[in-house]
C-alpha cells in the first residue's frame, strides 16, 4: 500500500489502537507436538482469538528470515525492503541521542585486540555498562573530529556503543571492521559496492582513521583496548508515523533497540522504568488516555526461543496472558496481538514462519478460531497477508480511513 | 497481472461467462451471530458454491474501503489505484453522453443560495427529474462557452448533473466547490496539489467562471438558484475490455453509475428498462446469446446494508436466489457469483471486508464449501484473492487464454 495514499484516507477520530508485540511470537512444535503458543494456558488469549479475526502475517517475503528492525518497520507500515535501517542506526536511536539527517553511525564494540593484532575477545571481556561509559567517554574526550568531520560518541550498553559522524555527505554502504572471529585480524572497513560513491570511499577513510585513532586513545585499558565498527548507514528520517495517520502514538519497551524504531517511526518513546512486563503494562494504563495508538513490545518470548528454551517460551507466553484482562479491560477499540516473527526454539533463531496474529474489534469480521495458535489460525479470516497490511487493517477497524475512489 | 501480458494470451472461443456483482454482498455477524449472506436460505446460492470454487477477493487492498467506481474496475482486471475515476467522468459515464478524450468533466448539484451567500440546500430541495432537466437546459442554452473552451450541460438524475469542459487540454486535480455543509459559503475551485499545473490553474479559472455565470443564469429560480461543482477529472479511455480479451462483453445494471463504470471499459451497455432484477434477468436471458462477457449488476444488497437494515438485505439475497436457476438455466460455461466490496448493516457503509466470491465452472478444482456465506468460504479453495485476479480466473476457467511460455 502506497502511504502516500493511505495517509491521504486516514481521517481522526476517539479510537484506541493497541498493537502489542511479542517478540518471536510464532514456533515449530515441540516434544509433544505443540508449539510454545499452543502448549501454553492461555485462556485469556484464546478468548481474545475468539472475539477476533486471526490468521498470519508474513514479515519480510515467505522464506525470508527478518532482522528485529525490519520485522517492527513492516508491522508500522513501512516496506521493509524501501527502508532498510542499518544497525548503527537502529541501535543509536535507542538511546537519547539525538539524530540530524545526514548523519552516519556505525555500531562500535569494545574488545581486546592481542599482541599480534589479533582480536582475543570481540567483547572486552563483556565489560559492564560502568566501564563501558568510561571508555567511551574517553573516546570521546580524544576525538572530537576526524578531517574537519565531527565525530560523536554514544554509550550503548556494557561494550556496545556507537560513533556517529557529523557534518559531510557521506555513503554508509561500508562493510564492517569486525571480522567475527577471534584469532582473526580486524578488517580494514571499505565500500561495499564494486563501484563505489566517493562519498563511500570518503566515509571508509574517516571509519578507519576513527579506528586507528581509538586505539592510539585505548592502548592503556586491559580489557577494551580496541574497537570494530559494523552496521554502518546514514540517518534519513522516516515519514512520520503520527502526521502520516493524524494520531498520537506511543511506545512501550523495555529494550533499546525497539524504543529506537519506534523513535525513528517519529512515536513517542517513554524511556522510564519497564524492566518487568508489569512494569509495561503500568506504563501502558497510564500512557493509554493520552494516545491513540499504542505500541507494546514484550522481548522475552524471543529471548527464550533464542535460547532454545521451550518450557521458558511458554512461561512468558503464560504470564502474558495472566496479565492480558489488563489490557482488555482498558477496552481500547482495537487491541492487536502479535508478534515481528518467529523464534522457534527447534532452531534457535529468528525464522521465516508466518506470525500468529489476532485483531480483536466490534468492526472485525470474527471466525471460526477458538483457541490462539499457530495449527488454529490456520483457518482464521485474516487468512496470511503481509506484515505492512497490519497497519491499514488497524485504522480500518479503528474506522480511522476513507473510503477510496468514488 | 499486466494487462498486455494478459491480453496476449487471451484466445476466443464459444464459451459464455457471466459475472454476477450484488453490490456490498460481504457483512459482519447480526444480532444471531451470522452474516445477512449466512442468515439468507439461499438453496440456489448454496448448490452453486457445492459445484464451484469459493473465497473471497481484497477489492484494493487489506483494510482499504473502495468506492463503488474502484471496486468495479478491480473486477473487470484493472489495477484500481492505476485508473482512479472521479466521480464527475463516471456519473456522466453512466448517462447518454459520449466523452472524447481530454474532457474535464465534474458532477453538479443544483443547489438554494441564501440571499447572505451561504448554501440553504445542498440540494436545491430535491428538484425533481423534469425539474432538474429543466435548468439543466437554461444552463446549456445561456452558457455554451467560456473563454473559447466549450461548455456541456448533461442531466444526470434529479438535482444532480454534470459539466464537461471540451477543446483545451486541462488538469482536473481540483478541490470542490461544495463546503459539504448547509450555512457555509461555496468554496472556490482551486488546484489540490502544491505546485499545480497551469493547465490546472486554467481548469480552476474556467470552473469559478463556470459558477459565476451560472449563478447568473439560475437568479430567477426559487430553489435551483445555485450550483456546485465536485469530483473534477479528466476523461481518459480505459483500455478497452473487449478489444483486450478478444470477446463481445455486454452490461446490465439498473443504476446509471455501474452502466457508466461498464461503458468506460468498452462494454456494450443495455440502455433500456431494468428497474426490477426480474427485467434484468430478463434482459440476461435476451442478451447472452449474442455475447462472450455478461456483467450483471444487483444494486440492493448495498442500499440494505447502507440503510443498516440486515433483514433487508438477507430479503434481497433470498429473492435473488429465487432467480438464480433462471441464470443456471442458461449454462453459461462460467458463472461467477461475486460483491464489489462488502457493505455490513452493523456499520452502515461500504467496508474493507473480503468479499465472498464463488466461481462455478466444470473446470473449476471445487473445494468443499457447502454453504455459500463468508465463514463457510474460510476453507474455500480460492482462499483470499486480490479483485484483479477474478477476471484472469474467470478467463481461464472459459479456457480462454493459452499458457504463457513454452
Amino acid at each position: 500500500m502506497d502511504l502516500n495514499v493511505l495517509s491521504s484516507l486516514a481521517v481522526e477520530n476517539e479510537t484506541k489502537v493497541v498493537l502489542v508485540v511479542m517478540d518471536g511470537l510464532g514456533g515449530l512444535a515441540g516434544p509433544e507436538g505443540r508449539t510454545s503458543l499452543e502448549a501454553a494456558h492461555t485462556p485469556n488469549l484464546n478468548a481474545l482469538a475468539r472475539s477476533g479475526i486471526c490468521g498470519f502475517h508474513d514479515p519480510l517475503a515467505p522464506g525470508i528470515t527478518p532482522g528485529s528492525g525490519p520485522a517492527h518497520i513492516g508491522l508500522f507500515g513501512y516496506d521493509p525492503f524501501d527502508y532498510l535501517i542499518g544497525r548503527g542506526v537502529l541501535d543509536t536511536a535507542g538511546t537519547p541521542f539525538v539524530f540530524k539527517p545526514g548523519d552516519m553511525a556505525s555500531r562500535l564494540n569494545f574488545a581486546t585486540l592481542a599482541a599480534d593484532g589479533t582480536i582475543s575477545d570481540r567483547r572486552a571481556g563483556r565489560i559492564p555498562d560502568q566501564e563501558g561509559k568510561r571508555v567511551t567517554a574517553l573516546l570521546a574526550e580524544n576525538i572530537k573530529e576526524i578531517e574537519g568531520v565531527q565525530v560523536l560518541l554514544q554509550h550503548v550498553k556494557e561494550y556496545r556503543a556507537a560513533a556517529i559522524f557529523r557534518g559531510k555527505k557521506l555513503d554508509g554502504r561500508l562493510c564492517d571492521s569486525d571480522p567475527q572471529k577471534i584469532g582473526l585480524k580486524p578488517l580494514e572497513v571499505a565500500p561495499i559496492q564494486q563501484n563505489p560513491t566517493s562519498e563511500a570511499e570518503e566515509g571508509a577513510r574517516l571509519a578507519n582513521s576513527f579506528i586507528a585513532r581509538a586505539k592510539e586513545v585505548l592502548a592503556g585499558e586491559a580489557k577494551a583496548n580496541f574497537i570494530m565498527m559494523r552496521g554502518f548507514d546514514i540517518y534519513d528520517p522516516l515519514p512520520n508515523f503520527c502526521e502520516l495517520y493524524k494520531w498520537r502514538a506511543c511506545a512501550v519497551a523495555a529494550y533499546p533497540m525497539y524504543k529506537g524504531v519506534a523513535k525513528l517511526a517519529g512515536m513517542r518513546v517513554i524511556e522510564e522504568g519497564q524492566a518487568t512486563v508489569e512494569e509495561e503494562f503500568d506504563l501502558v494504563e497510564r500512557e493509554l488516555p493520552s494516545t491513540d495508538f499504542l505500541f507494546l513490545h514484550i522481548k522475552k518470548a524471543d529471548s527464550m526461543g533464542e535460547d532454545g528454551n521451550f518450557q521458558g517460551k511458554v512461561e512468558v507466553i503464560e504470564h502474558f496472558d495472566r496479565l492480558l484482562p489488563r489490557l482488555v479491560d482498558l477496552k481500547p477499540t482495537v487491541l492487536c496481538i502479535t508478534g515481528d516473527h518467529s523464534t522457534p526454539c527447534s532452531l534457535a533463531s529468528h525464522s521465516w514462519h508466518p506470525v500468529p496474529i489476532c485483531i480483536a474489534a466490534e468492526t472485525a469480521r470474527v471466525d471460526s478460531c477458538q483457541t490462539f495458535g499457530e495449527t488454529s489460525f490456520l483457518t482464521g479470516g485474516l487468512g496470511r497477508i503481509h506484515s505492512t497490511d497490519v497497519l491499514p487493517l488497524l485504522l480500518a477497524h479503528a474506522e480511522r480511513l476513507m473510503k477510496y475512489g468514488a
